[in-house]
């Protein structure tokens, strides 16, 4: 899932995501919650008709954005103070105000409210925070049991799509996880435990128990080892019902998604492709490769003769270089656009090995350069 | 003709000009000489080849650019010596080194290297400006006549178009004015003189006598009132042929563009639409609108209702607003698309009311706000 902070996926119009075969986009709550704010979004039917994006999109709970950005945080039983950074205001999220922000929204996906646990802590640390984040998701599922029915598009939905059977476009709307068609999102649970194994299954267990829509591994990709990372994976999904979709937040590299998708994950999220590609880091089948580099200065190849990308069809790492060199903003959307397709082809080559009952070498082969 | 300075029209990809009708753009030769340097751009083909645009480019001669960006300038008869913005280094532009660089560039139209007389000026400094831009052009064009055919694409195109009859592209490559297609660039003359009606028309005279493809008009859009832009735009089209390109440099908003038109202009440039559109400013068939503006947080209306742009047919005002207070790449994408969609109709719909033989009241009222 390509990352849309602020309701863009930084660079690139929504008809390039569109012949990408994005399918699912993701929103940051603490960024719209700062700007333009929910509460426009919703007077404005939500955040599919803001940003004129009718496939699916999912939006986080805003805490670990909360962890990451803002200043002077401060953590309680009620939920996290903490000041914006665009303007130093002072704001509070609790797990009720994070699902009255995301209903706003109206991402067809929303996040139970968590807290990312640092890295490293003490595992009695880990422990505690793990258990506030269970009574977080169980505050989460109440206000939203009770809300669901306040999403900005319901009234739109009911009227316009009365006999679901008839309209393709029901597959976009309905809580995912539900198997039943209608005008709610999902709200997906949060499992966290640090980097013990035996805290993450219990607190997979605790969170399956409560019942959400699907399940999320939070936490990890945080500084640990890539062995430890895979170590939590496998512990959570050994709990995690296999009828629900199971998401990994935050990762990762076109290997790793691609080891992770093969240990059962379904849904990944990250930053890298587009955050790398402004920064002039290019993934390709031949590996990775930084475009500012002299060398491509005078090299008239395309980025990546594998691929099939209107980059690398029109353009030359010589063009490329030098857009990125001299600060064109041409540089950022170009790159972008580049590196969502490489990781979306990743997934689709995915996918297909899956199809085929097939998920061995040659995929994996594919992506051990990067 | 859209600005694409750096060899790039800021933010938007070569796809989207053709599809919004661009036939030719432009290249800065000061900064492409800067970066990635004329050599580079002539071993991998020509500028052409480099951005991989296939249609018209015409570059400018570095004068300008030299005058308004570059540090410590010193005008002497024999050229120009400047600092790199960049980097501070020393240069030297003569009117030779232009074309010089300009052919290694490689652009479909060039221009003579000309000095820009400063606004306001006392009459006896624009003469001997004028006086000084007259022996530029001699001295550029007798460079020109005897380099003419090192322009890097003149061998690919003996090979690949040896009958030019049959080759459509041909309307791309030859050099205008000339009523040969072939190999060459068609390098352009560039009247003087200030805001003197007389000198103008002494500047077009002696330049028409040395005979250029076709003919600019500088120095003008500098401070002066629009009366005064206009009443030198007349004195020298009194006098330059009619079977020429009459280009006049560095004009204008909507209205003006559509007005020089009408006196018999065939070509402009500005960077009025895309560095405005980097501003927020956009220009609509209701006039011109600041997207920032906080009355536009809430619209759900497009830009420009009359527009047929793929911005005004998927995003609201209020996404723009959104995307440009946010400070979102996407904004200046997006804006500079809508503005140069607004200024290519002008002027499709001044070339229509000219092949209509009406070119009156409608058209001049359809711009008349902006």
């Amino acid at each position: 899932m390509p990352c849309g902070t602020a309701g863009t996926v930084k660079a690139v119009p929504q008809d390039i995501l569109e012949e990408l075969g994005a399918q699912i986009i993701l929103g940051n709550t603490y960024h719209l919650y700062l700007r333009p704010g929910h509460e426009i979004v919703r007077n404005l039917g939500g955040l599919h008709r803001f940003m004129s994006w009718e496939r699916a999109l999912l939006t986080d709970s805003g805490g670990f954005q909360v962890f990451s950005l803002s200043g002077l945080r401060k953590v309680t039983e009620q939920g996290v103070h903490f000041r914006s950074h665009l303007d130093g205001t002072s704001h509070l999220f609790t797990p009720e105000r994070s699902i009255e922000i995301q209903i706003a929204l109206g991402a067809d996906i929303i996040m139970a409210f968590d807290e990312c646990t640092e890295h490293p802590a003490e595992r009695s640390r880990v422990r505690e925070s793990m258990e506030m984040t269970l009574r977080w998701a169980r505050r989460s599922k109440v206000y939203f049991e009770s809300h669901k029915n306040e999403v900005p598009w319901a009234e739109k939905w009911n009227s316009e799509f009365p006999n679901t059977e008839q309209n393709t476009e029901i597959q976009l709307k309905p809580g995912p996880g539900t198997g039943q068609p209608g005008p709610t999102q999902a709200l997906f649970g949060i499992v966290q435990g640090g980097m013990h194994a035996d805290l993450r299954r219990e607190s997979a267990e605790r969170t399956v128990e409560m019942g959400f829509a699907g399940y999320a591994i939070g936490g990890l990709s945080v500084g640990e080892p890539r062995a430890q990372t895979l170590e939590m994976i496998a512990a959570a999904l050994e709990v995690l019902p296999l009828d629900r979709p199971r998401y990994v937040m935050g990762v990762g590299y076109p290997d790793e998604i691609v080891q992770y998708a093969a240990m059962g994950v379904d849904m990944m999220d990250c930053v890298l492709p587009t955050r790398a590609a402004r920064h002039g880091l290019l993934f390709t089948s031949e590996g990775r490769l930084n475009i500012k580099n002299l060398r491509f200065a005078q090299d008239l190849g395309p980025l990546d003769p594998q691929c099939g990308c209107k980059v690398c069809a029109r353009y030359s790492r010589a063009y490329l270089r030098h857009l990125f060199v001299s600060r064109e903003p041409l540089a950022g959307a170009l790159n972008t656009l580049h590196n969502l397709r490489f990781y979306l082809d990743t997934m689709r080559a995915v996918r297909h090995a899956i199809s085929l009952g097939d998920f061995s070498g040659t995929l994996l082969g594919r992506v051990s350069m990067t």
